[in-house]
């Protein structure tokens, strides 16, 4: 399945050339800088060539070509992915969707916008603001990322407990397949049975399946308020008892429950700069012992009346205290305290400073079952590597856990060994071993932890029929 | 690709009553009477067969055997399906998931529920309450309809605009392919991007790709109070305002907008027994003329707190009263109000009794479009019909409307011209000729109507890979 380029790559780089224009074809050592690497940590690639098409036209013109010819193409958005998804190898055209840039329609009775898909997050969340609307998706790339590759990998974030993940977000889009056809559906309504919904075969399947070149996304009501508030916990049971009140209480309000456990409570509020603990002055919120407390939970909720929202939100947090069922829990009363509470939970983004190099795991597992992984996890890892710490946070409404390790003293990280006692906990709690990152090829080996045999086959069932010359991100995911 | 059964069925039939055994193999003449039909309103069927496995691995010998001999294959859920999707014909299986019934976990901490495709959606949402969560999937047909056909028919409902489609109810399920391959992937993980997400080939593919025989499904917070208001409005313009209005102002509350035009609303409230005008004394209301309200809307929110929930919608209504949005509205103040608010809406399930064999549609347009479209179907079916009424409504923060015509004192219903009509300036607004309904064989001429060359290529391209012998229910859908 792989591609031959000696015979074939010359006459398909001509074609480019001819039919988009030498200004959109850069060749070989003109390749620049940033189409040669992503945010995956690997070392940087020497794509064949890199075609930035200015239109959906212009895709299909360079995967028709590229179809014709055999040589595969490794579609391009911000770059901003962890898995390697995004980056071409040395016989592979890089096809940049960085002139597929702008909003084309804000329709505001259906509350929907027609995007491009190189357009970067922040700028489909700026537009839709400045139309009175909310564009939930956010993450930490947002300025960076491309919409399109987000809806390739079905990025999450923080507040998929309320919107959830990219993929709920896209009523249409429009994809050029493996042999240039353009699949073109921006359809605006929310029903529409009409057959398959084949917009799903080209959101997480990571540029292997087609190419996506316009979104049309729904929008959300800005809201009118934001609540926030630092929860403690005795140990995970609080947590659950917790997450079933703020599922009862806030109701579709919720917008957030992050949960943090103790020794990545004690890295960000202790060693990372500029942190503040919001429980300063509590003892147990000092301790990373047997005597502290056993979790920490960010709770956010989205209003949609600023005045009655927050002693609404206030009496509920206080019925909770009173009740017993959370030892300590705190409000924010202020944009400063809320930027200091999410400030906790976002320090992670800092321990590349403190543990520079360190590894990173974006997990999935059943919500019950998060906390004696954690601690199982936590306990491998100590005994077979001597000296490698490791934290444990997430999304845990979502069902999402990212674990932080780093061993410090030791020429490269104990990768191979990690990922081992990671992904095996994994499979055997019935996990994933990707929530939101996507597969990509950092992770394709351990695809079959979290996917049947039968499921991996009918992957490889899809992609064949789809693209049967394997020229669309072949090597990624699958 | 037509099945030929004189050769292949009796080997086939054989086989399946020895491996499942003679009780669950029905023959010709001994199929029951319950799975010659479906609720599409065509004449009952000679289905060759009805099997009846126990489990999944009777879904998957049954499969394999039809697989092997080459005989086509209709799954069967309730059997309530409108399009003609669970329709056997002579030389097919019925499938009849009607043994595969039970809820087999209620896990409180994911909030999911593990349930066999064949249970009734009823039985679905009771097992839900009383575990004190809540299941927003709902149909007029909740009793018989089963949760297996609700998803391959990726049902709708009253509350899409709050909670989604059925899929978008779904964590995981399993099914079993055209080979009699199982394929099980029971997450419960809202966030699982380990690969293509393959649950979405299943889900309102109406079982033409494999047949679903268990589900984890999400289940949602009790609401704790229900607000309901009926709103007139001068004009479609009014109602566009109104809905941004209550997207604003109900925020993620908000579970209904149902839009009723004139001709529906004088159609409920003055022929249709038992329903009250909730404007009963406004003179505006009682007429069907141009003096009349252009429009009426039901708005109903679900919310969290019983004691404050229902003044801030009060509140909130009254505002839309004083500034001049809307020229009347009332907000139900006890449980009768609200059912005979919702009794107005519900009353086209009367419209049988006074116009016998009536035509209904099911559509989906821009939201923008719905009143130009109202008015010109309306003006072309009554051109070209003499006498043939038509009146409209639907759920419109969805996009999706509902027709029903009826022409009197003629033999049958002018169903391909009505279809012309209908479905015709359908294709001009880019609108879907199935919002929720599916497509089964009823609505498969059409189907190109909402779906361009190229996507009905790809699905045949899926069909194809995934059903090569295309024994899974055969000439439904495309």
């Amino acid at each position: 399945m792989t591609t031959s380029t000696s015979d074939s790559a010359l006459p398909a780089i001509q074609a480019l050339q001819a039919e988009l224009g030498p200004g959109a074809v850069f060749i070989a050592a003109d390749v620049p800088a940033r189409n040669r690497n992503d945010y995956s940590g690997i070392g940087p690639t020497a794509p064949l060539a890199m075609v930035r098409p200015a239109d959906t036209a212009g895709v299909a013109v360079a995967l028709r070509i590229c179809h014709t010819h055999g040589v595969a193409v490794v579609p391009q958005g911000g770059l901003t992915g962890l898995c390697g998804g995004g980056r071409a190898g040395a016989h592979e055209v890089a096809l940049s969707l960085e002139r597929l840039v702008g909003i084309q329609e804000i329709d505001t009775a259906s509350a929907t916008m027609t995007v491009l898909a190189g357009t970067p997050l922040e700028v489909v969340q700026k537009a839709a603001a400045e139309a009175g609307f909310f564009c939930p998706l956010d993450l930490g790339a947002r300025g960076s990322c491309a919409i399109g590759g987000n809806l390739s990998t079905n990025a999450g974030g923080n507040r998929v407990i309320r919107y959830g993940m990219a993929r709920d977000m896209v009523l249409g889009l429009e994809a050029v397949l493996a042999d240039g056809t353009v699949m073109t559906s921006l359809n605006k309504m929310i029903k529409n049975n009409a057959g398959f919904d084949l917009k799903h075969l080209f959101i997480g399947s990571e540029g292997t399946l087609g190419i996506i070149t316009r979104i049309v996304l729904r929008l959300f009501p800005k809201p009118a308020s934001t609540m926030v508030a630092m929860f403690a916990a005795d140990d995970y049971a609080t947590v659950l008892k917790l997450l079933s009140a703020a599922r009862n209480g806030l109701g579709p309000t919720l917008s957030a429950f992050e949960v943090m456990w103790p020794d990545y409570w004690a890295m960000a509020t202790r060693r990372v700069r500029g942190v503040r603990n919001p429980f300063a002055g509590d003892p147990r919120s000092e301790k990373d012992d047997a005597d502290a407390y056993g979790a920490y939970v960010l709770v956010e909720a989205l209003g949609t009346d600023a005045a009655q929202d927050a002693p609404r939100f206030q009496a509920w947090l206080e019925g909770l205290l009173e009740d017993g069922t959370v030892p300590n829990a705190v409000v924010s009363q202020s944009l400063a305290d809320e930027k200091a509470f999410w400030g906790v939970r976002d320090a992670c983004a800092e321990f590349h400073q403190l543990w520079p190099g360190h590894l990173a795991f974006d997990i999935g597992l059943p919500v019950t079952a998060m906390d004696d992984y954690a601690r199982r996890c936590k306990a491998a890892i100590t005994a077979q590597l001597p000296g490698c710490e490791a934290v444990f946070y997430g999304h845990i409404g979502d069902g999402n856990v990212h674990i932080v390790t780093y061993q410090s003293g030791v020429p490269a990280q104990p990768k191979d060994a990690v990922e081992e006692i990671v992904y095996g906990l994994v499979r055997e709690y019935g996990g994933t071993v990707s929530a939101e990152h996507g597969i990509g090829t950092l992770k394709r080996r351990w695809l079959a932890h979290a996917r049947s045999p039968e499921q991996i086959a009918l992957m490889r069932t899809l992609k064949a029929a789809m693209d049967p010359k394997n020229i669309l991100n072949p090597g990624k995911v699958i």
